[in-house]
């Protein structure tokens, strides 16, 4: 019985989601909780720990899975499952598969969460035959996680996918990276919420301004795409740029790496045709034409359970060692 | 006794280098001759054909090696050895495989040059434990290899490795491919020898133009390195100039593929420290921490024996299918 199921752990800066699946990635049972990060360290271990026997119960298991698989912010160790820093959980050097293992006796996997989501998206997305795919998320900020010849690739130092940190503009905005012009200084969630508060201080934006209830904490990236959505030309501004910028940044990607599916998860997603149309055009235009024939980009997916469904995968292959 | 030994063939729009080698990868015999391309593919064909005679018999073998690993300039097919375009041979659409393996009766696989050079110095080039490499020839254009996961990557259409065509200036100089500012239109051989030519039409570049002996047909990229090694500013400019755009489109792949290794290859690798300091400054400046941490980039160790050692380790690999 034991051995027939896997826990999966989406562990994210604001929320906690945990599944129970089976051999065939099917969800037996599912939660979700926010993450509550400020309350420190043990507080959100002892809340994975409630989830994972939470889900247990629902799925009608009488013990928990032996394979636990967790994806967490980076970066991280993967091998030895230690995150060396998260900022979104205000975590530094915690071993979090020596924890949970100690916790919950079980064998935990950890894994990068654009890793995992790209993970989960290659074994159970049903992408028929796509074996070199990338997958981007843009929110707060860019993350990716490569699938090449049908295998979650991570690099030398588990540090592969920095999209986030092309320089797309190499005389652009110093990033906190300490490059210049980094793709996430136009192109996340964060960027297009400082172009919209940078155009209200010139007491423009007045348009992003009524989408945000007049309220100068309410110009968000959510804002920005609601005034786009409305016909706000300094929104399709600032989304055609942020569009543009992404599909120089997907170039270098398509150039290099030849996949046949580039999909789209994130929070950023929801800006719609204003933001892909630019990008598409871009990339298109920046792209060798034999790299481009085939090349598909669609949303992920499985959504908001991308991460979660990577988790559960990462679970799988270890079970299967 | 046939398959104790394998042919490779490394066939360049100037010449056509082969061997015979063990299964070790160790060089019995081998030859080098001009391509002589402007005669036609038939040529071509038989000239092929008779270095592969000459070097088995050059080894002592009384018949040729059953496994013949051949790389050619592409965009190539390699599961069907057909090779759809090669400016440099003046070749369209030539089913290389299904010739070769007609003349020779041996079995015929075909990879892209710089692919197999990425494989050559991956199987032979003696460097631990790299199991994430990418292998840059730099020359008339730009070829880019790519090992990762210890595994030679081709991508969806056998394209992939297209860095020359990365849009690191993207308001630029117009390519052939229709984008703008590629990486090919500043860091050739060909775009050092441009630059010097601009500036000589300009009245200027008076330390290039000795350097190429006073003819305009003698400026060159090997001209330009000439001129800059005996301290000419002009010319110490255009590789710190070319030098910063490769680093640039280096930094790049690095961010996204955080691979262990770049190996360096092809003519304008003799372009030295001038070149290669501004290369490293720029790719450092651009590169996030944790995938510039254990960074090596040498020399490709195999010369000018990287693309025909690749040849070897191709046939090598498929005898062993």
């Amino acid at each position: 019985m034991k051995n027939h199921f896997v826990t999966g752990v989406d562990l994210g800066g604001t929320k906690i989601y945990t599944a129970v699946a089976d051999l065939k990635g099917r969800i037996l049972a599912e939660t979700k909780t926010p993450t509550e990060a400020g309350k420190g360290i043990d507080f959100v271990l002892d809340k994975i720990v409630a989830t994972v026997k939470q889900v247990t119960e629902k799925a009608g298991l009488s013990e928990i899975p032996a394979y636990l698989g967790i994806g967490a912010p980076g970066p991280l160790d993967p091998q030895r499952g230690f995150i060396y820093q998260a900022p979104n959980l205000g975590w530094q050097d915690v071993p979090l598969k020596f924890l949970l293992e100690e916790a919950l006796h079980v064998s935990v996997t950890v894994g990068n969460d654009a890793n995992l989501a790209a993970l989960g998206e290659f074994c159970f997305g049903d992408y028929k035959g796509a074996s070199n795919l990338i997958y981007i998320t843009i929110s707060t900020g860019i993350g990716c996680g490569l699938i090449l010849n049908g295998e979650l690739y991570q690099g030398a130092d588990y540090s592969a996918g920095e999209i986030g940190h092309l320089a797309v503009e190499p005389d652009g905005l110093l990033c906190s990276c300490g490059n210049r012009g980094c793709l996430e200084t136009i192109a996340s969630g964060t960027a297009i919420a400082r172009f919209a508060r940078e155009l209200v201080q010139q007491g423009k934006g007045t348009g992003i301004l009524k989408a945000a209830g007049d309220l100068s904490e309410g110009i968000t990236a959510e804002a920005v795409s609601r005034a786009a959505a409305a016909g706000d030309q300094e929104a399709l501004g600032i989304l055609d740029k942020t569009g543009r910028a992404l599909g120089l940044g997907l170039s270098y990607i398509v150039n290099l790496l030849n996949p046949s599916l580039i999909l789209l998860g994130g929070g950023a997603m929801k800006a719609g045709p204003p933001l892909w149309q630019a990008m598409n055009v871009e990339l298109r235009r920046r792209v060798i034409k034999s790299n481009r024939n085939k090349l598909r980009i669609l949303p992920a997916a499985l959504g908001d359970r991308s991460g979660l469904l990577g988790a559960v995968a990462c679970a799988l292959q270890a079970s299967r060692l």
